[in-house]
């Protein structure tokens, strides 16, 4: 399927991503860096990973919404990589009491941000608060709010006075169908959502397959504004848009 | 549909729920009685005290593993019967820990019990610890280990020493035709997995549709003993089978 | 599962039907009968008369519209028994100026009756005027239509002047739940589309699942009366209740 | 979402296309050519025709394995156009034949030609037989087959020493994001595979959702060689390929 250019593109560019994985987890001591994982197309990170011959520690976000798909996905990644994933889940009172007032939709009134607040951004800064560096599969190509992702940055929105956080984004220049490609080449498993027109994957409610042509990231909260479509775990890359 | 006969039972059976409900609702101030609401047929319960005119608390165990339907269903009962529905979620760090141990499906290998524990019975414990009765929309004929349902009991499994708390079963004499009459009679809204061969419904994971001829009973936790089909929430009925 | 009463019941049942089954198939020579085999439950008829021994010719109604699940199955039953299936499929020209006047869903405007004529009457009618029996999996408690059914009759629908036609009806004493512990006893392979709440099971557009303590029949052509829920195979036993 | 660029170009794509749709349908009066229509995205054309005031004939080949979500599609578009759509249906003899030989999947073990051969050339030949030109949705970008498609071609396949048949493809230069941007902009009924992540779409067990980043045609006889994916209804496309 790949023509020999492409070969070659992407052998460089895996070769460049496995030394910037390399890097970072020689840099940063095992407990001091994770991967966060989305149950999605990141798998390649792991895989990645695996196959340099590191342990390292992974978390994912369980919102509690997840698809059933993803849950099952997530643990057949545990076992076919042997490695422990933490689920990080929302403080329970914090979320009795959103969903008490607003119910459990209210998302689609009011914007996701409160929910992802809840859900996933709580949950997540907590988890970095006792890390020194972090992993994530964002890529330029996901959406316009990611076109400017760096491969290693300091994390604006996660670091605090006393903790200054390091975040690498390894698949940066990757492109969709590099990541694609490296999936199947390398049989690595995947959501099976992604054979049913799922692309991007995130909550259950607030994610939908995108029709032939559409854009992956028309598939996320198709009710808000392109610009708007980060959950606050990159909200930096939100910043920069405004800021510019 | 229902003839004669049926009617007279069935309004029959209607006018004691309601007495009982009634009853319960007076003998306990606001605040000191709850129904517990699974997403799945008792919603004629808050159908029944909706008609009743009582504003009632509403809680439901929200384990982070139901259906889709489900939480849509939770949703709609809300903005139809215009009441709070309190969702009770499991204890992040008590759920981080079992699932970073034995991951997502540990209910497949060493049973349900561990699982229900942490999503279920210990948020409902501790609602419970608040609580001087609960109402639940138990039936003797929904499996072996209800038969024996009373419409009134002291909750052997929750009371404690500084609480005892009232558990009311109305519905325990219902048939699972009466329940369904009712719904349909009164156009009650109800879980659309119901149209898919699902009877009871619980988690995703745990829950399946039943064929021609099933018990309801065998669309849960299939790979287990009859016996042992009882999340906990009403384990009292099985410690009396296991006394028998 | 089943009590020794059962099975006393159930043993007696098979008996009887295996010696109607073992007496129609001495009767009548191979080609002169078949069965007709629809693709649902009734492979109960064609697991049967495969354990007493017999080749029987079996044809099903293709009407172009059914479940893709139907289409497996019945492919999963032509390996499984090593069986041929004949099907008999609409003529093209009646179908297509149906289809061009009226479209694909003409039965939800005016019944089901036009399109079960061209689709199945026809079809069947030519095949029933080669043969001297047929063999049907119709039971008593199937419908309001059905509570007559004899175990043999003479073909009213479907006999002509010079062709008398005799129709068998080995299970129109079993009820639902006997099919059921047979299929489930025997490990008969069955349609998929049981296990998503389908009891009865036709033409796609024309069948659905039916919910908890709903009547299997429910789940055909639901937008008509009880009365008329037959497609014209057993046509006559319609003209028996308007004749009552 | 369409830049300046983008919109020039369609719309000098549409205004051709508008051009040689306005030729054939001149050249050929009404009865001698028709549309074929797929029922996926070849929708645009009967859109197009239909916004240029043209009532032409429009016919469908309904092999009879069809999801019933097509079917449905199909009657859509007859009541949204107001036009009839004639269905053309395999011989039901040849149908038959091939069925009780072989069984209804065996185009798994030995290839789709004989299936489709029975299913969709025969009756289309018939069809083709009493025209003198057919209009059909093919498109260059659409597989490795289609490369060289022209707009306007004397159709090789099903001209006969007695009827030569123009073939038109006007849809030739478009490519998909054109397609699905015409059909988005001028919200065009589709197919609701679409939205379950089909892209090309033809009989159901034949056809499945393509992943991300897969080729359309990956959808369609994933068992078989690329160059082999035509069913028959372009088959001079294959000639040339083997020619070249």
């Amino acid at each position: 399927m790949a023509s020999e250019n492409t070969q070659t593109k992407d052998n460089s560019l895996i070769t460049t991503t496995r030394a910037l994985l390399d890097n970072a987890l020689t840099r940063f001591e095992k407990g001091t860096i994770a991967v966060s994982f989305s149950g999605a197309e990141d798998v390649v990170l792991l895989d990645l990973i695996h196959r340099l011959g590191y342990k390292v520690d992974v978390f994912s976000l369980d919102t509690g919404r997840l698809h059933p798909e993803t849950y099952e996905f997530i643990e057949k990644i545990r076992t076919h990589y042997a490695t422990p994933i933490e689920l990080l889940s929302p403080d329970a009172k914090a979320l009795g009491e959103l969903v008490k007032e607003k119910g459990l939709f209210s998302f689609r009134e009011d914007g996701h941000g409160e929910c992802c607040g809840v859900r996933k951004i709580q949950p997540l800064k907590q988890k970095l608060s006792h890390l020194k560096a972090w992993i994530t599969g964002q890529r330029k190509d996901q959406s316009v709010t990611r076109t400017d992702v760096p491969l290693e940055q300091i994390d604006a929105a996660f670091s605090t006075p006393e903790n200054e956080l390091t975040k690498f984004n390894p698949l940066a220049e990757w492109t969709s169908a590099d990541v694609w490609q490296y999936i199947r080449v390398n049989e690595v498993p995947y959501n099976p959502l992604h054979d049913n027109g799922f692309v991007s994957i995130g909550c259950q409610p607030c994610t939908r397959a995108v029709g032939p042509q559409e854009h992956e990231r028309a598939g996320r909260w198709w009710w808000e504004e392109e610009t708007q479509k980060e959950c606050g775990l990159h909200s930096q890359n939100v910043i920069k848009i405004i800021a510019n």
